[in-house]
C-alpha cells in the first residue's frame, strides 16, 4: 500500500489527519504540486483527474478522492469509528461532512483559485466567481456557529470526518485571505478544540 | 418517516431512482420548487440550506443531502448493495459517485445555473462560469467513455449508486443545453442501459 500525498494541500491533509485519529501509518510519497508533479505522465496514470492524494493498493488497486480513501481505511480499521455508529449516525456524519464540503469548503476554494493571484498559472480564473463566493462562506460559518451552540462537535456528541472536512476548511480560509469573524464564538471554541489535536498537526 | 421530495429537479430524482431499486416506498410531500417553497419559513426550519431532498425519521430526526440520506435508506435494507460490497469496492464506488458529482455533475449544474435564462431570478448568474464549466462537462464524459470501454457500469461489473449520480448527472445535461457527443459509444451504450431500467423511470 502507497498514499501519493501532497504537501500542505487540503484534501492530503484530510487522509493525514484521518490515520492519525486512526493510529494508522501507511507509506507515503510526496508529490511536489508546485513542480507541478500531479501533472506528469507517471501520475496521470495513477489518476487521470491529476489530483492528490491517491492510495496503491498492494493488488495495483488505485483509489482516489480524500473520502474514498478515508472509508477504506476505516474498513481496515474500524476504531474509532470517524463515519459513525449505526445507520442514522452515519447518515448524520455523511450529511455534515457534504453540507461542510458543499457549502465551505467549495466556497473557500473558489475564493482562493479565481481571486488569488499565485493561481494566475493553474487556473482559469473568473474573479467575479470567487467574490460571489465570499459571502456564501460566511453565511454557512454563520449556520455552523449556531449548530455549534449546543453540542461538541460538527455532526454530535462525538469527533468525526465531518470535523476534519471542518478544520481543513476554516484553515484553507487563511491562504483564501478570509478570516473567522470574532462574534462566531461557539465555531471558534471548536476550531480551537479540534485544532489542538495531535492529529491537526499531521 | 417522510420524504421531501421536489419533482423534476435532480437531486430529487437520485433518491427516487435508489428507492426504486431497493424496492422501498416511502411517505412522500413534493416540495413545489417553482413556487419557492424550499425557501418558507417552514421549509427552512427543516433544512436551512432551503434544499431538497430532506428525509425526517419517526423520531423528528432530519437527514438532508441525497446520498445521506441513500445511505440511510442502504442501511435498513441492504440488498442489493447499490454502495459496494467489501472495503475495496465500497471504496471505488465512493470514489466514483464523487468523480461524478464533482467533475461532471457540479459543471453541468454550473452551466445551467449561470448560463440559463430561467435561473437569473434564482442564482447571482456568472455567465462566464458557466462557460468555463462547457468544457470540464466534455473533458469528464471523455475520460468516462475510455472507463467504460471495458467495464458495465461507473465502479465496476455491478450497478451502484455512482450509476444513479452518473444518469441523473448525463439526463441534467438536456436542460443545461449540453449534448453527449455521437464517438462516446461506450458512454452511449451505458446511459442506453441504466436509462432503460425500470427505475430511471422515477
Amino acid at each position: 500500500m502507497k498514499l501519493y500525498d501532497g504537501g500542505r494541500a487540503p484534501n492530503p491533509r484530510r487522509v493525514r489527519i484521518f490515520l492519525a485519529e486512526k493510529g494508522m501509518t501507511v507509506p507515503m510519497e510526496t508529490v511536489d504540486l508546485g513542480r507541478l508533479e500531479h501533472k506528469s505522465q507517471a501520475f496521470t496514470a495513477l489518476n487521470p483527474l491529476q489530483r492528490v492524494p491517491v492510495l496503491v493498493l498492494d493488488d495495483g488497486t488505485v483509489i482516489t478522492e480524500s473520502i474514498a480513501i478515508c472509508r477504506y481505511f476505516e474498513g481496515l480499521r474500524p476504531d474509532p469509528p470517524l463515519f459513525g455508529r449505526g445507520g442514522t449516525e452515519q447518515a448524520l456524519v455523511e450529511m455534515w461532512n457534504r453540507r461542510i464540503e458543499l457549502d465551505l469548503y467549495a466556497a473557500v476554494s473558489a475564493v482562493f483559485r479565481h481571486l488569488h493571484p499565485a493561481m494566475s498559472g493553474m487556473e482559469e480564473q473568473v474573479p467575479q466567481w470567487g467574490e460571489v463566493n465570499k459571502p456564501r462562506v460566511f453565511a454557512f460559518l454563520s449556520l455552523l456557529d449556531e449548530e455549534l451552540r449546543d453540542r461538541m462537535f460538527v455532526a454530535g456528541a462525538r469527533f468525526s470526518v465531518a470535523d476534519i472536512t471542518g478544520l481543513v476548511a476554516v484553515d484553507f480560509m487563511r491562504p483564501a485571505r478570509l478570516i473567522v469573524p470574532d462574534d462566531l464564538v461557539h465555531l471558534r471554541r471548536w476550531h480551537e478544540q479540534v485544532a489542538a489535536r495531535p492529529s491537526a498537526r499531521a
